[in-house]
């Protein structure tokens, strides 16, 4: 991990830039803390620089809370390379949804599921990384999207221990498969009216979720639409999960 | 209204019984507060003594957030004359369930629909009464179930300004159509795997409420299962909309 810049933000969080491997990525810790600080993993749909005010937002309430949040850009987001089974996928999502069809589940699949096989890797790449900074501790959380990525990482990554996730993205069959396997207390959020995706999947995906605590939480409002007290109550998940003793 | 007892609680609320003609009902307010504070009736499924303790539960909690509570006993519920045509339609219901059959719509319309007829009146004269009180001024909150008499009061009565509603309980589609009419901003909790209840019911209704603030909030377990943290974001919910200057 080579850290590629540093600067110090008005509310004394620490923002650093860094590149591992070839994935760029942010971390946000909080200006000074007696002791090492849980962390939260923050997923997103892809284009850092695009989504930057939201996540920089989304991380500065982490680090108010005492958390350190991170984020990695996705494989063919932003400045990486383009990811060209995806792109092709994502094409013919788009003709599907702009022609009124329900996108096919091989369509799906195409989309999806070459995004997890590579990205769910450099995250894992990236705890480790980050676990091995003196001012990052544990427990550690997963917050944000692609969903499916944000599964995985649930079903199979031991040192994430409680997930919120942002149900506004489409669900490869598998995936929900996988849904089965993660145990972890889960914050679900959905935007009941997210236009162009898929309600009775993501109620079908909450319903798979193996875990005993598992909340959904819906709102109304498009994709971009949640409201703030949502996020004040996904902040109070990760503060019962991440700060409190077990 | 007339009260029967009076009674300091070791944290300092003040819970009163009364009689309103023929519907005893209790209070419960701030031991003192400099202003009229708002109120939150409190519904429950009927037999407010076996509902007690979790009644008197929440009331302390709305007490703690500054509000005033009050419930009132159901139409056949505790000591009140048994509710002859419920009474049979409930009967029914249970045979159903216990046959592993899915309640018809007429058994549900028969138990549900005369509740609501009688109760929701009785409702509106409580809340009468106790804006009539110098310590209670509003706005006013419902909270809780039956989610029928919920929904009908959060159509028609104006001085109800949010409701959290549990869905919990079976909903006539008349009522389903009622919920259009709703617009004050709303909290349903729904218990994802609550035995004997009908999940996709509780989704149509959820969808068709015409609040353009409503939120879902599903958590594991049974209907008595409901998380203690999922009452916190039902509290702030209620801080949100009765608290703060709109």
């Amino acid at each position: 991990m080579h850290f590629t810049s540093e600067q110090r933000l008005d509310d004394g969080t620490v923002e650093r830039h860094f590149v591992l491997g070839e994935v760029p990525g942010v971390l946000w810790t909080p200006d000074s803390a007696p002791e090492p600080v849980p962390l939260i993993l923050m997923g997103h749909p892809g284009g850092l620089r695009s989504m930057y005010p939201r996540l920089a937002g989304r991380a500065r309430g982490c680090v108010a809370q005492g958390f350190a949040a991170a984020t990695i850009e996705l494989p063919g987001g932003g400045e990486r390379p383009a990811f060209a089974v995806a792109e092709q996928a994502r094409a013919e999502l788009r003709e599907a949804i702009m022609a009124g069809d329900r996108p096919s589940e091989e369509v799906i699949d195409r989309l999806v599921l070459p995004l997890v096989e590579q990205a769910v890797p450099e995250w894992r790449a990236t705890l480790d990384a980050l676990l091995d900074l003196p001012e990052i501790g544990g427990p550690v959380g997963f917050s944000g999207g692609v969903i499916a990525i944000g599964v995985r990482l649930a079903a199979i990554e031991p040192r994430i221990v409680a997930a919120g996730l942002f149900a506004g993205s489409y669900v490869p069959r598998s995936i929900i498969e996988e849904a089965r396997q993660v145990t972890i207390p889960l914050h679900v959020l959905l935007q009941w009216d997210d236009e162009g995706n898929d309600r009775q999947m993501a109620l079908d995906l909450f319903d798979a979720f193996g875990s005993p605590e598992k909340t959904l939480c819906a709102n109304m409002g498009g994709h971009t639409g949640v409201p703030s007290f949502a996020g004040e109550d996904a902040a109070q998940f990760f503060a019962r999960h991440l700060s409190e003793p077990s």
